[in-house]
């Protein structure tokens, strides 16, 4: 596997391997990397000829109060990892690589922007300020760095992956955005890199976000039309966790991540939650296909 | 010359003319094509194996007020003189293909958007709204439908040429932007498509921003180190032509596009202007070095 720093060293490494024909795939990760991210791995090694995995703790996702600073980092372990599941190219960028005018300190900014219209007003788009933004900047830049023919991407982070899949349409990148299916731990707690920050009374309880989860899906699937007794049902079910703080529990539209009020037969929706244990913050969701009859 | 309709047949073109190996050229024209376009045409032709040009008259960059509607198109006419000049595709899109979802009215917008900060605040920035982040938004489009190595650009449009560099720059994009020096009519007037809309007056009258631009770099390479007295040298020029209405006139870093006080030696400045005749706009100017003595 080829380690590359440089936007300029990833480049040629994408063309040289387009050069041979190869597809390519892109994995876009912040490190840390756990069964969750294998899961992305393994599908792109299926899915292309050559997968690069980008490991890139994003400063311009992350808001002033939150854990860019604690987010954890182990490049040599997330490289040992990537070796070994038979990845091709693993792009770990300096910040200064990724943001060149912002490192200059003689010709500071301007900085490209690049953002997706609406589909930030709800959801965690509501409560991180900027955060899409900064997703949608830097997927941008690796998709230019990495020269993907797919880019990988988990839908549990269910309103970056709709947004993504916008960005791709909207700029004509001549790229598919593949989603692949959250993986749990076996009593259902969505895997992340957070979950480390748990302490164990606090892990026992995040149980209750699946089950929130799964709650939605059965009152969606059991024929219930009102968007906001699906709600009430995953409130319900956080109930059970005393110490979890609710940040947000909403039923959207798949497509326009706005609310809805009445499900229509048919309809794509998505059920979403933020919850806090502390000041850990964690989500999880399910995009849920409303019945016909 | 291939003449292509679709984003899908620009991208397959251009990437079977890549696996030969070729380096490839964009030049994004709005149409209407004159002499100013075809030495852009030129300088591409001299700079890469392939060479694509785009006609695409981009609603995004037209204002309210502007001439959209009236904005002159003859594709046929635009054709021929491209395949004479042995131009190897044009890209004539619709304006459904460029923006996919507008166009889709089950399922309209959200839109993708991209900007870059601060350089839009002065110049033609300042007086045409949103201008600017439909060239970044429309030429990020045409670089990953057409995957140009290089983007050819006339330095006529200097706000956006420095603002399509920063672009390229912060946002990855592996290709350069190179810029072409203005075209001139005998008597100085800078070619634009909006010259036709001059009547006779007008057209005779419009020769004062040559006149102004070559003031203010008299004035700089003179010796001459205060902003506004240049500024005042550009004004005085104009004053020749009664019918002429200033929109601005301006000097600013060519960098960060922000106005210059005093002009420090080696400085790269801008000398710019926007001049109305009746309801015809016209800009000109100059990138102008301080002399260093």
């Amino acid at each position: 596997m080829e380690l590359l720093r440089t936007v300029g060293a990833m480049q040629a490494h994408a063309e040289s391997a387009r050069a041979e024909g190869q597809t390519l795939a892109l994995v876009p990760t912040l490190g840390a990397l756990h069964e969750g991210h294998l899961a992305l791995v393994r599908r792109a090694l299926d899915e292309a000829d050559h997968v690069t995995v980008s490991v890139f703790v994003n400063p311009t996702q992350f808001g002033p109060g939150e854990d860019y600073d604690a987010y954890p980092r182990d490049l040599e372990d997330d490289r040992k990892t990537l070796s070994s599941l038979g990845v091709d190219a693993m792009f770990a960028p300096s910040v200064d690589e990724m943001y060149p005018y912002a490192a200059n300190e003689a010709l500071p900014g301007p900085l490209a922007w690049v953002t997706v219209e609406h589909l930030d007003e709800h959801l965690c788009g509501a409560y991180r300020e900027g955060h899409f933004r900064g997703v949608t900047t830097v997927v941008t830049k690796l998709f230019h760095a990495c020269k993907p023919d797919i880019g990988v991407f988990g839908k549990k982070d269910a309103q970056q992956y709709v947004i993504l899949k916008r960005l791709v349409d909207s700029l004509l990148f001549d790229l598919e955005i593949v989603g692949v299916p959250t993986v749990r731990e076996s009593d259902g707690l969505a895997m992340s890199s957070r979950n480390d920050y748990l302490d164990p009374e606090e892990r026992e309880q995040a149980t209750v976000l699946y089950e929130a989860v799964t709650a939605a899906e059965e009152a969606i699937q059991g024929g219930e039309q009102e968007g906001q007794a699906v709600v009430r049902a995953m409130q319900n079910a956080l109930t059970a966790a005393p110490t979890a703080k609710v940040q947000y529990a909403e039923v959207v539209d798949a497509h326009t991540l706005q609310p809805v009020d009445q499900l229509a037969p048919g309809q794509e929706v998505l059920a979403a939650m933020a919850v806090f244990f502390g000041d850990t913050r964690l989500i999880d969701n399910a995009f849920v296909e409303v019945p016909r009859s």
